[in-house]
């Protein structure tokens, strides 16, 4: 961009967003330049607010500007379910997914050792401290089937048993609308081997 | 989203950009927070500094923060080609895909007299008085091939007459890689119609 140096910085510092290449950036600059300067404002004040200002719970890890987040402060909620998630994404993945009215605990992560992500890092000890309050009943493992998430389900299986609380884990199977013929060999072969009598 | 307001906000807030919906969005949000917070810093004062401070070159009229923009400034164009476009990111287009290294004149729009954009607010007593020096002696007129842009092209034409400057018009057809099977009626009979000899 030959006109104006601020605007190069500008298109530039638009492709920190996640799928923004050179050309959407450009579109996007300009757009807000032409015709949504408030909007524009109004997205940098929030841009630095929630970053400086949105940290973690203390109690379930997920995204909040409060020590305890709302979901956590709310007395609504059903105190024994608790479900876990790898990241804060997933936690709205299944709000906004399901009629699930119970707790969270967000890993913040998966196990990955190799990259130095051990149970302390996914707080793990806050998780078993919270089972060995006594009031979960049922620990839902949510986390995702990769090999990374399998093995931290693993992990939580055995955190869940030591405090004689029961796990279940999201079933895997052929997805709804799914057509066998494009379905992956290995959900598939999951899904055979997991039929069940209707 | 229960868990966070400031996030819900925030998310809101990036619905501003164009082609970003709630799914986005979100995505957008999450990845920030998670992984590029000095980013979504380093964004946030961006777009502040560039909604304050660029505004339009006093000559060109194209974005720039200060009152003569880069290209204006600078010596080394053409000084005797000038090159209408519609808006800031045709001349970027032209810029960028070209090796034209004159000058340019941007009309932030192009004639609606429906939508209340008359000669005035193109600026074009502006681009007249600049023909009116004498150094231009070509008009590249690159507005868009609709309705609106080339009733704008005509009217540059007649300006550009009245200046005794040639003015010259981008060539419409079948665009490179094209496929005639492909091409709407209007420009494969456009550019059957100005067939030239080989």
């Amino acid at each position: 961009m030959s006109g104006s140096p601020l605007l190069a910085e500008l298109i530039d510092a638009l492709r920190c967003l996640p799928g923004v290449g050179a050309k959407s950036a450009q579109r996007m600059a300009f757009h807000l330049l032409e015709r949504d300067r408030s909007g524009a404002q109004r997205l940098s004040a929030k841009l630095t607010e929630a970053m400086q200002r949105i940290g973690n719970c203390t109690r379930c890890r997920t995204f909040s500007e409060t020590p305890l987040c709302a979901l956590c402060a709310n007395s609504g909620r059903d105190r024994q379910l608790l479900c876990v998630v790898e990241s804060p994404v997933d936690q709205l993945a299944v709000e906004q997914a399901t009629g699930y009215r119970g707790q969270y605990f967000v890993l913040l992560g998966r196990l990955s050792p190799i990259d130095g992500v051990g149970p302390r890092e996914l707080g793990l000890d806050l998780l078993a401290a919270r089972l060995a309050e006594g009031e979960i009943s049922e620990l839902i493992i949510a986390t995702n089937p990769t090999i990374e998430g399998e093995a931290t389900a693993h992990l939580l299986n055995q955190i869940a048993a030591q405090a004689s609380v029961r796990a279940t884990r999201l079933a895997h199977g052929v997805p709804l609308g799914g057509e066998l013929e494009f379905i992956d060999r290995g959900t598939l072969a999951h899904a055979f081997g997991s039929r069940h009598t209707l």
